[in-house]
């Protein structure tokens, strides 16, 4: 028995965030209602902003409610010829935290699968070669995740960076740092063999 | 290096539900711009809804938007002569979940505690005494938390039934059941030494 119908909508509604079950909807309700209102009325504002008024960058289609985001109106950025492509704009993230690569982006918002009717053009295909054309942009280094449309996806856009003279090169797999060799999955290990490389 | 304020914006104001840290708010605030902006927009509604109109119940002093909550309204509980009081609204939910109470409750929305200034009526003790005059009430539950504020709450209330001639009950604490004895603090097993009772 519900005390309230605005408590249960609350609960429910807080079930669309990933991770979050029945019983954490609830603690959730509670503590906001109980200890922090004004910061439920701040994320509600947030929310409703964000959602209404985020799209895609029109340069490497990552979030953004601006024309072009912060990465791609750098102009530091802008003169590297690197252009890295990864699968969502929450790689982006990934990947700036390594604090390695200061090339731009282009994200496909999702990877290549005919099963699902998801075509090249989907995936922002036509832009990235109009980028390749137009832009001084000598590596795209494909950094889609290591699954089996990820790999597809990867050897696509390579061909299409063979058509405009573009080295594609793909990002490492293998056992992660500081992984133990026994626990590795068997596919991500024969990666690892197949990928070894000189050292003396 | 963000690529949009209002991305931050929203990352940020997620941290105000209790568990989220950055690495999850990232991860549910992609989530809801790639997958579920419908889902975010009534999220927003159902907060704004929340925060700005619940309240509490006049009688019991849950959270509700009405005047008084389903459990007050409902004639059959009302019957009751059992009166359980809970320090916080989470606790109803979880006694209602036993499914083996059907009395009528009394929220604190807190517990006596001198030390931050938080005295009997700041806990609504004088609704209580007021209920405890006028209402055909036999027992008064004390379901409290088992801390120091909480047995001390539990002994202020119980003196209280007493002059109202209203017999106060506390919750029986001990081991767990499905716990196991060495696993279980020495407070708790203390307790559950003082509290046993007579099997033959
Ligand atoms: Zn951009
Ligand atoms: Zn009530």
């Amino acid at each position: 028995m519900r005390s309230s119908p605005l408590l249960s909508q609350l609960m429910e509604a807080l079930r669309c965030l990933p991770g979050v079950g029945p019983k954490s909807a609830q603690r959730m309700a509670f503590h906001l209602l109980q200890r922090d209102r004004s910061g439920g009325l701040k994320l509600a504002d947030a929310l409703q902003q964000a959602m209404t008024e985020i799209g895609h960058c029109q340069t490497c289609r990552t979030f953004t409610e601006l024309e072009q985001c912060a990465i791609c109106s750098n102009s530091k950025r802008g003169e590297s010829a690197q252009l890295c492509v990864v699968e969502s704009a929450a790689d982006i993230a990934a990947v700036e935290m390594t604090g390695q690569y200061s090339g731009r982006y282009f994200v496909l918002n999702g990877h290549l699968s005919p099963i699902d009717g998801i075509g090249p053009s989907d995936i922002g295909l036509d832009l990235l070669s109009e980028r390749l054309a137009n832009e001084r942009i000598s590596e795209v280094i494909l950094a889609t995740n290591p699954t089996v449309e990820g790999e597809t996806t990867a050897h696509y856009i390579a061909d299409l960076c063979r058509q405009y003279e573009v080295t594609a090169t793909r990002i490492a797999h293998g056992v992660p740092i500081g992984g133990e060799l026994d626990l590795v999955d068997g596919t991500t290990l024969s990666h690892s063999f197949a990928g070894r490389h000189r050292l003396s």
